[in-house]
């Protein structure tokens, strides 16, 4: 056959045709009006993709330099914070945490499981003088998505601020940065935002401001306030020279989503993970998170006793095109990840799951060919019926 | 007359088209074999480029972003630093140097003159504990490009490390990393590299990595010995999500310049240079530097008696599509700057040229049309005659 390729891991994620190609378009000069009301136009595009009116800041940047603004520009060394994590890319909070000194209040939950609430709460209440809390909201390491709405309602009425990194999450999963209480709100351009990599943005609240006031971590290209002020400017732009071309993608990529509809955006990410999940079961693999609630962005499944997770990624990527991901740290060769988080539809998923059928028997895991895809369908119709 | 852009400004350039259409690829992923390939290469290409075999650390971030992370890295809170500055960028490192706390000795020399080795040597000597030297190669904001191998020579027997911005310079100009003993060479894709904004570069010499290794300074994102040990492991990459578009664009860049060969690029721009800097005058103008010696990436000519740099600047753009640039900070006005640094040949001057004179003719500063461009061909052919 001839090869083609299905990038299908949680990120990068692909590009809709018409963001990749204004990428090709000349470079236009970011002290032009053209520039400016592109940047604007994305600027404000995400803030409805957010559902908040906080300042929006973006870096060119992947999404980690995000996270480390959040912690650069709002604490000082020593300050007490409370990273709750469950995976890899909660754990990295906690290495930038540290990084800058900060005290850590390290709460860890399994990986199979979303951070428990009533647990953040007494640590709150325990250690009155922490003053953050950093959670992730999809966990891209595992598939779990917490609840950052109870955890929002947490520490509101706290001195702490709460920091969420929603990179795999902003655009696929509900998300409302300013009923949630979310003070630094983190996301990246290469998941539902359907950019390639390279920009990170961050939406900062009044309260975290007053951190930002007060901290004494040094912060220069990933600056909040040097951000702010070059957005509030009579000619909106960042501090330092950005990623031109991708911004002239993001710009598109935003008007394609609003164009869908956050709801409906939102909506289909929930239908695609629950036909990947039917199939899965229905082929016989078992889901690795124990909270299936909420978790829409990627699925991870366990690997089949005697098969590693590496396996089966390679063979679907060698033999089919299909490029999916493993699991991390130590999840690595006990599970995969099929990621739907982005520009997928139904038929990128039917992909994905034939290619899947195909892998097991081809690696010893005997299955009904079609009997994963057809569970797919059936869910498929009922969520989409009527 | 239908309108075309030509971007002239010193950064961002305009891109080679078989560069801009390497955006638009399907994305691929940074954790395969297809994507280490590409990375390597571009790596390994950008030594060839900055003449250098030290560590080559890639950073999805601005040029200003791999400044922060010389600055990061090396010191700590209290270490004194010379900073020489002489335009815009040279304070930037001054500034950096600062929010990270440390003991700024700041040399400011007279914005159109070069630094002044004899003092960086003076002060080197009157202060032994200064541990860093911060030098702009090719300062953008003046068209000033610093005479880099002596003052590597001043430095080179002292304790102190020498760190040099050549965000324009890489690549345009003869820069010799490893001869001229830099221990510390920053660079950004979006100017000789001919790809666009968004991807930073540092060079890190033996001598900077002992820094490194003692350094006191919060560095995560840009942290250097997460990226060099990231590059050296079995499949080498970043330590974080990279701008996959942009190294795609990029290794296809550095493939173009070096098969252009570097010092015929180097000859390039000089030659760019001085059939601009002939043309100007031919036309009665003055220009800003008065040190002209390797000032070739960037010619920055003062703004006639009675028109403001800013005039000239609009009318360019507005009328002709000529983006050129203003001056900055103190120079606002006073000047303005014709970029030939990156993906330029003489027919892309001729043009600039030409719109300059039907500007000056246009805003009441009268000259024989044809006496600019005529000078710079005769340049051109003097240059490339035998």
């Amino acid at each position: 056959m001839i090869r083609k390729e299905y990038l299908m891991t949680p990120g990068p994620t692909p590009i809709p045709p018409e963001v990749s190609l204004v990428q090709a378009e000349p470079i236009i000069h970011h002290r032009t009006p053209a520039y400016t009301e592109l940047f604007v136009r994305m600027v404000e595009g995400l803030k409805k993709v957010l559902l908040t009116e906080n300042d929006v800041l973006t870096f060119a940047a992947s999404g980690t330099g995000a996270m480390e603004g959040a912690v650069a520009n709002c604490f000082s060394p020593g300050d007490r914070v409370l990273v709750a994590a469950g995976g890899k890319f909660g754990q990295r909070f906690a290495e930038i945490a540290r990084e800058y000194r900060l005290e850590v209040e390290y709460y860890e939950y399994a990986w199979d499981e979303a951070a428990d609430v009533e647990v953040i709460s007494r640590l709150l209440r325990e250690k009155p003088d922490i003053k953050g809390v950093f959670v992730t909201h999809s966990e891209t390491s595992t598939g779990i998505v917490n609840d950052i709405r109870s955890i929002g309602e947490a520490v509101r009425d706290t001195p702490a601020i709460l920091v969420v990194d929603s990179i795999s999450g902003a655009g696929a999963l509900e998300l409302r940065t300013d009923e949630w209480n979310i003070d630094v709100l983190v996301t990246g351009s290469q998941k539902a935002l359907m950019t390639p990599p390279g920009l990170a943005a961050a939406a900062v609240s009044p309260k975290a401001w007053e951190y930002v006031e007060k901290a004494g971590s040094p912060a220069f290209y990933f600056s909040f306030s040097k951000a702010r002020k070059k957005y509030r400017s009579d000619t909106p732009e960042t501090p330092f020279t950005p990623a031109v071309s991708l911004v002239m993608a993001m710009s598109k990529a935003v008007d394609i989503l609003l164009q869908e509809g956050l709801e409906a955006a939102w909506e289909r990410h929930r239908m695609l993970a629950l036909c990947t999940r039917a199939a899965v079961q229905a082929m016989g693999l078992e889901l690795f998170p124990k909270v299936l609630e909420r978790a829409y962005a990627v699925t991870a499944i366990k690997a089949p006793e005697g098969i590693s997770g590496g396996e089966i990624v390679r063979h679907m990527n060698r033999v089919h095109g299909v490029i999916i991901a493993g699991g991390q740290e130590q999840l690595k060769g006990k599970i995969f990840r099929i990621g739907h988080v982005g520009y997928y539809n139904f038929f990128d998923m039917a992909v994905a799951l034939t290619a899947l059928e195909l892998t097991l028997n081809a690696l010893g895991f005997p299955l009904e060919p079609g009997s994963g895809v057809g569970a797919a369908e059936r869910v498929y119709l009922e969520l989409t019926a009527g």
